[in-house]
């Protein structure tokens, strides 16, 4: 990968550049905001700027589509259409942009792989940006059954680049999880927040006795809340249904309280505490890799089965390819995975789906 | 101040002994287990273990009686009735247990000057414990109608050996604002946590995805449950109340996004990045400081109401005493305050009520 195009100079999208600048990578910005491009590129997170799409997209190996929920479908139309090889976006949701590159391209759609790094900062704008807001985070891929595989590889290259850990998961399942890790509790802090401000003359002393708990908790809700009116038409059906069952348990907690039972409430926070504590931290580079290989049929469909079968299993795709076979009608997917004692679980499902997996520790 | 008495040496008491000592106070600790007082001991927390209450009060300036909430008013009673000069305590609920000091030992209920530190960590017990766990936070005191400007004075003198501002507030209010800003805040974490974890199988993708702002927001969650269901039940009331208000508006915020609201939903998060960015930050020893000279009648309740007025306005206490006149009946209510535009609001309020205060800037 030696040429990138970021459409969108936003927070991401300059983070994106100021990371792939760093490992050597050449990266022309678009942005219908002049200045905000150029914002980027004093800040080092472009090569160059690039008067519109068509200009920018014919020499590079991936475009990144980094700009407003709405937006990005149409602009990832566009790249396809200017020729672009291979098209990743970063939105927070996922479905209704890939049905929608589907719908409209069904036969450049194969291109379009579509991404969401779970990272971010409550700053905005190319000031915010940072070459390492990636490290170590994942970064989410949405592989369908019509995904090249070729584009799909560049794309994790792109992600790695970065830093960032690759889990793949299908659009839909992508959406509902966002909405239970990001989109619910970013709804929920701000909610917080206002609560906690609405005291009218109590306001002062209540903000004085804000301690280092509400202020961790309330964070999020100091980001621009530009993006999120979009977010939250676009996955409405997953964030309602999250917030109906975070609703639902906060009223049993609340229940929990009210009765004052004890054991109750120390159960669930016993749960909450476990769980807490067992959120994995990123791994970075330094985890230890397993390389799988998994024969498979030539046709559409391999590359997203199991690469989401992983994702569903927690399991970063550290490296990945498909070897066609020279005889055609076959190939060998290989995968380079984190090594997890979730590698055999991946075998056993891959088994039970019909493949022969086998799989290799690397040094 | 020379010598201190902690009881109870877990993650409070243990670092309120590290930031006395480091200041050159002479820390005793007291605790029915043993050896955690042997590890607040070792980890430098004490300068002595005492064998229990009554050995170790008589020569002490104030006992901190850092004790779980339900045990905490016995614990003031029994020092209160060994003699100590002033006690104080750590707890998160303060009405109840002042009320139940002042219902058990009315007479010397005046030396209990009841307190709150908005500080802590998800660490348990002397192993967490830091000297500069207070610095820079927010302390409140809840004094009364017969709390002693003498105990007052010295409660807030080792508050602010520790780095931390005193704000005062009444035991029922600081209940309130405590529901708000820490007690609903816990729980709201804990059941946000146990909701992303019940996934089942989607469990680990779920965690995988989990990014920062997920885990600031659930960061208090991984705290030691077990102090939990005693401040429930303790401030039950106030909890309730507080999860049914942040109830209520999240159940709002959830019809904003069903319906599509994009305008209520931009709103709702602009009104709280407003107020998470005007959280006031500890302003610690930088702050400028004015003092103010209130004359006051000799008798009762003067302390409270005029320092609770203060703490309505958010104001911190950096400096406390009342200076009575030799001819008696009359006194000098000397208070030094951090300057802020507040300090005007705090007048007015107090020659509104009848006082006639003054005030200099100091260098």
């Amino acid at each position: 990968m030696t040429r990138v195009v970021v459409v969108g100079t936003g927070l991401i999208g300059a983070s994106i550049g100021l990371g792939l600048r760093r490992a050597g990578v050449t990266v022309v910005g678009v942005d219908r905001d002049p200045a905000r491009a150029e914002h980027a590129l004093a800040r080092g997170a472009l090569d160059a700027v690039a008067p519109g799409l068509p200009e920018a997209v014919s020499q590079a190996d991936v475009v990144v589509v980094a700009v407003p929920v709405d937006a990005v479908a149409d602009v990832v139309v566009a790249a396809l259409d200017a020729g672009a090889a291979t098209v990743t976006d970063v939105a927070s949701v996922k479905a209704p942009i890939v049905a929608a590159v589907q719908a409209a391209r069904p036969e450049r759609a194969a291109r379009f792989v579509a991404g969401h790094p779970m990272a971010g900062s409550e700053q905005d704008g190319p000031a915010g940006a940072h070459p390492d807001l990636f490290l170590a985070a994942t970064w989410v891929l949405t592989p369908t059954e019509g995904t090249d595989p070729d584009a799909f590889r560049a794309v994790r290259s792109l992600v790695g680049t970065l830093g960032a850990e690759v889990v793949a998961v299908a659009p839909e399942h992508h959406d509902t999880l966002a909405a239970v890790v990001s989109h619910v509790p970013h709804l929920a802090a701000g909610t917080l927040m206002d609560v906690a401000a609405g005291g009218g003359e109590q306001h002062a002393t209540m903000l004085r006795l804000a301690a280092g708990g509400f202020r961790d908790m309330t964070r999020i809700a100091s980001g621009d809340p530009h993006i999120w009116p979009d977010i939250c038409v676009a996955n409405r059906d997953a964030i309602v249904a999250g917030l109906d069952e975070y609703l639902g348990a906060l009223g049993a907690a609340r229940d929990l309280v009210a009765t004052g039972d004890r054991a109750g409430i120390r159960a669930l926070l016993e749960r909450a505490r476990a769980a807490r504590r067992s959120l994995p931290m990123g791994t970075g580079t330094d985890e230890a890799l397993v390389e799988m290989r998994v024969p498979v049929p030539d046709r559409p469909g391999v590359l997203a089965e199991v690469t989401t079968l992983a994702g569903g299993l927690g399991i970063n795709i550290a490296d990945f390819e498909i070897a066609h076979s020279v005889e055609g009608g076959r190939g060998v997917l290989v995968m380079v995975v984190g090594e997890s004692s979730r590698v055999g679980d991946l075998e056993t499902a891959l088994s039970e789906r019909g493949y022969h997996p086998s799989h290799t520790r690397l040094a």
